[in-house]
């Protein structure tokens, strides 16, 4: 049936983890009032403030594409301008969905370091066109851990967040990793977002271990106005709400979120020290996140694949991406690691 | 916990069935191919062909806003319009999501006749203004069973497929409670639909047991081209999409979905006809469906929802509706209709 | 060549004005800047500012379509709605360009006394629904002249505003015909526009003896923040602009604007009284603009129409339209007056 | 008043020729059925279907932002995407009007040679991802003559429709400078159109002696399906429509439009001739059209704008672009060569 060699593939191939699967069992009694107007969604978004240490706007989205695409349409309109990273989701993954949803705001694609935009890259972008004939800058979206498995420290976001002050941006940060990044760095959300001066947050829930559902954050509670209109008109408000919301009270409570996130970058880490020595192995990104970017030769990626392996290699010539997840197994890790070496020989 | 008389508010204060929770924790095991590619979306995919006896083309989507208005963007472009009832939900209770999808198609409400649209009334609309200053008519949308709780003959609509023809009209048909009509009826579901010269079908899962999903069938399948594309960028292609499609095959296997609607109708009846006597009491429908709307006096409405009970009353002066879902329970069923007695009494 | 009879048909049958004309060959003199940087859109600014005594922003468009479409989206979102009236041109008559500009947002219909909303018939509207299932009210846009050549008198503005104050409401002004209404009126333009409450007026050049080009006037200013980019985006920018500002130039100096307006109220309202006594002959609605609303046999329409009169019968049984313009000439007035004596005898 | 030294900025900076003049002078009588019904735009449409010897579909446009983007509009739908080039109009100078008008169609930018497309840059393109995670590919757009001042030969261009053909793209062509085009290579339109296979042409009138006012000519008529319908939605169709087709046939007949556009090409080589022999001066681009690109030193611009001279410099370090229009005077151009031959000693 399952495949176990898939299990570096991509963290939203796994399951839900118990926790989400037992809150949604406890939701799953008797009948509850729709649309978001039930206990359970009342105590996920009670449970994100306090994580959050804020009184925050929280909604809840059916997944990533439409959690960013709707988030970036309420911080911009359709004659402005989205400044990314060229490796960011929204720009090489969602199908044009941020241009849908904001009915045509334009991406402009920013330089990285190790995946990541900086005070510079943005500034850049930002300043290079001033006139009607462009689409005006409004928003800053960075990617939290970033696609290739870095993260950005909180000095990092707060110096982009100032930038972001000076020239009249608005900061959104696509969380789809974010508990990757809180485990990593042994930040409080907290200090990753709105201390760092973050706008919006979308917190991924699906890599982290639920069915479906990501929540979106508003710190910046005045760009939320209407954001539930938003949510419905474009489809995302679900009926039963409750089957978004209560996997959260799952992951949330007792810090399950935290404890996979570190699980699955552990895993992460392990792997990149298992090939360290492989002649031939480089690692092309620092491993920060749950995410391992490995340069190997081509005959080694045919092999890999012969013997089962999954896992993509759209980062460029010889560069395989594996990715780990809530519910990695350290001797898959092992054995891949094994296979690698092997392949490499 | 959980408000035992809040069974009659809406079908989708239901939870999840059993067969359809069954096949998820199925589901849930190890790792899977994200985004369709996976064999549970293969196997209900496979479902619905074999129950619709066609080769027709199959997507899921997470809720019915979603599923109507994208298939109704896929009938026609935003210079267009789409003819329905007046008290359709894409019209009334959709917060303009088919405009929003189909970046401006105009809904244009017909006259119907026990909330059913007829011939006459879309070629009046149909017919009406022929100009370029207004969006001429692709599409005529049906509701079955409708927002009143009747349901349209196979009959019905083939009568309206053919002026649909006539006029160079597609047909898309909202299924949210499209297994009810099918229970009520008898028929089919080829009969119902593609026979009938229905194009595109929206199949709604959530009302009849499931969390979140509703599946879009193209009859016609020319109209599906690329339809896939324009769900993802929708924000409507689920990662993990096994959660949406194996609840499809447990509902779907062994015809689970036919008995639940058949017992949500049967409740239905049994309401009506134990309130028939009751003076001041009328039915201001037929019963054909899921749906009890009864005429009742303000006092005995203001009775009874001090008793607890929860029901809409937007139907007009002292109509109130009455929804069975797939878990009602007969006693529940006795103990209101007891109740609308005594408050009339 | 031309067919005098058709000057009754619709007031953009008409023809461009000796002073819209002079002014646009005085600007045709060598090279200028483009996009609006020149000298004649400067002064075109200026002119209005004056004629407003007040220092609004200032925009221009091709036509009344994209002009009314663009200044509605600047007031609400996709999932907002737009109140109007049921005979209102953004409704009846833009092949959903509202719903296009503002990607969905529904324009819901109010009734009207005279073709004019009212303080009552919006709160109706506004009120009718307040749940996130439908698109919440922002706009009001009322016409002014209405479509049915009535005017609203500045109380009638200033009560309808005070209106939309209470429900927070943006108030829009489609002044296709707005000339006429100040002519007939005799208020300045100031006292039927932000004196009395209106954010965002668009003042109509093309009936008023231009070739295209309508003005959109922002009074509440902050409405009108990157509206430069939105009409760019939107194709509503001229890059040869001094072609769509120097004819307001020719028009707004020495009143031209005022005094065409005045004389095409003056022949509606002499076609008017030479029918008053016609036997059979109802006028539909008070003459206080350039359009006469007659009620007509059927027989009396056919023969009018074989002697090569032109004109709309959209208005319901036996109802036509006669709309005079800045060019109509007194001597058809009474032609076609005659005509429609003799075609009801 | 006028600035002569302007006459370089861009070739819209110019007015209107005689020709389209005195048609509008003459299509200025009396009135005249609106929205296209009128003779002047018959007439027009016409001499299109002469000169470009086939009966293709002909629609008007205010401007080239707008023809463009509804031109593209026509030829995909949202998430598809259009390949284009990356000095494009469409992607660099239209403030992400096609991504407006389509609902979100991405652009994507291909490699060029000499400012064109190759088939093998669109090819690498298209072929790139082929995934549902991002936008198919349905359009590819090439700009005639190129932003950068050279011109397709009629194989090249069926170069390139061959490669649509196989990948299944449409091909459209932004002809803001057709004329230029057609003059340089002394080809008759057909051969560079629809002989090539070319699907859709917006051909610009007014940097060809118009005030406003595009013309769109469907080839391949089954993509103009309900294209008026679009237009009017949009906000692109003309109430007083003589008024932009009437130039139209001032230009066309006796071959106006040819004429000024040879005179604006010869101006442009004969500037780059009287400067090649000036050191430090190098053409950046062949000279085959009306424009010409200059590599200059920084300090010789600033002396050129010093004298007034106005011209672009958005091409890179020291590029600088002299725009030739339908009435540059020789004598101009002899001044600026001159001048630059100065700035540069």
């Amino acid at each position: 049936m399952t495949d176990q060699t898939q299990q570096f593939a991509s963290d939203n191939y796994s399951g839900i983890c118990p926790e989400a699967w037992a809150a949604m069992a406890e939701a799953n009694q008797g009948h509850q009032r729709a649309y978001g107007d039930d206990q359970w969604t009342a105590r996920a978004s009670d449970h994100f403030r306090q994580l959050f240490e804020t009184d925050c706007e929280v909604f809840f989205a059916f997944n990533g594409t439409a959690a960013n695409s709707l988030a970036l349409a309420s911080l911009c309109q359709s004659y402005h301008s989205v400044i990314c990273s060229e490796t960011a989701h929204v720009e090489t993954d969602e199908c044009g969905a941020p241009e849908f949803f904001s009915n045509g705001s334009k991406l402009l694609t920013a330089r990285t370091e190790s995946g990541k935009l900086t005070p510079d890259s943005i500034r850049e972008i930002a300043l290079k066109r001033q006139d009607i004939h462009y689409p005006k800058p409004r928003v800053v979206t960075l990617t939290q851990a970033s696609e290739v498995g870095t993260v950005y420290s909180p000095e990092e976001v707060r110096a982009i967040s100032q930038t972001c002050k000076e020239l009249n941006l608005n900061l959104h940060m696509d969380g789809a990793r974010f508990s990757n990044a809180c485990a990593s760095l042994g930040c409080s959300p907290a200090e990753l977002t709105w201390k760092a001066g973050v706008d919006v947050l979308c917190f991924g829930g699906t890599k982290n271990g639920m069915a479906v559902g990501e929540a979106i954050l508003f710190f910046n509670k005045a760009l939320a106005e209407d954001f539930d209109y938003r949510c419905k008109q474009a489809g995302q408000l679900a009926s039963k709400m409750r089957y978004l919301s209560a996997p959260w009270v799952g992951l949330l409570q007792d810090d399950a979120w935290l404890r996979y996130a570190g699980h699955a970058n552990q895993c992460a880490r392990l792997l990149a020290e298992l090939v360290a020595d492989v002649p031939g192995v480089s690692l092309m990104f620092p491993v920060q996140a749950n995410g391992v970017f490995l340069q190997l030769s081509e005959p080694a990626l045919e092999r890999l694949r012969d013997w089962g392996w999954r896992f993509y290699t759209f980062i460029g010539a010889g560069g395989a991406r594996f990715m780990c997840s809530w519910d990695t197994e350290e001797a898959r890790v092992r054995e891949l690691a094994a296979d690698i070496r092997r392949a490499m020989a």
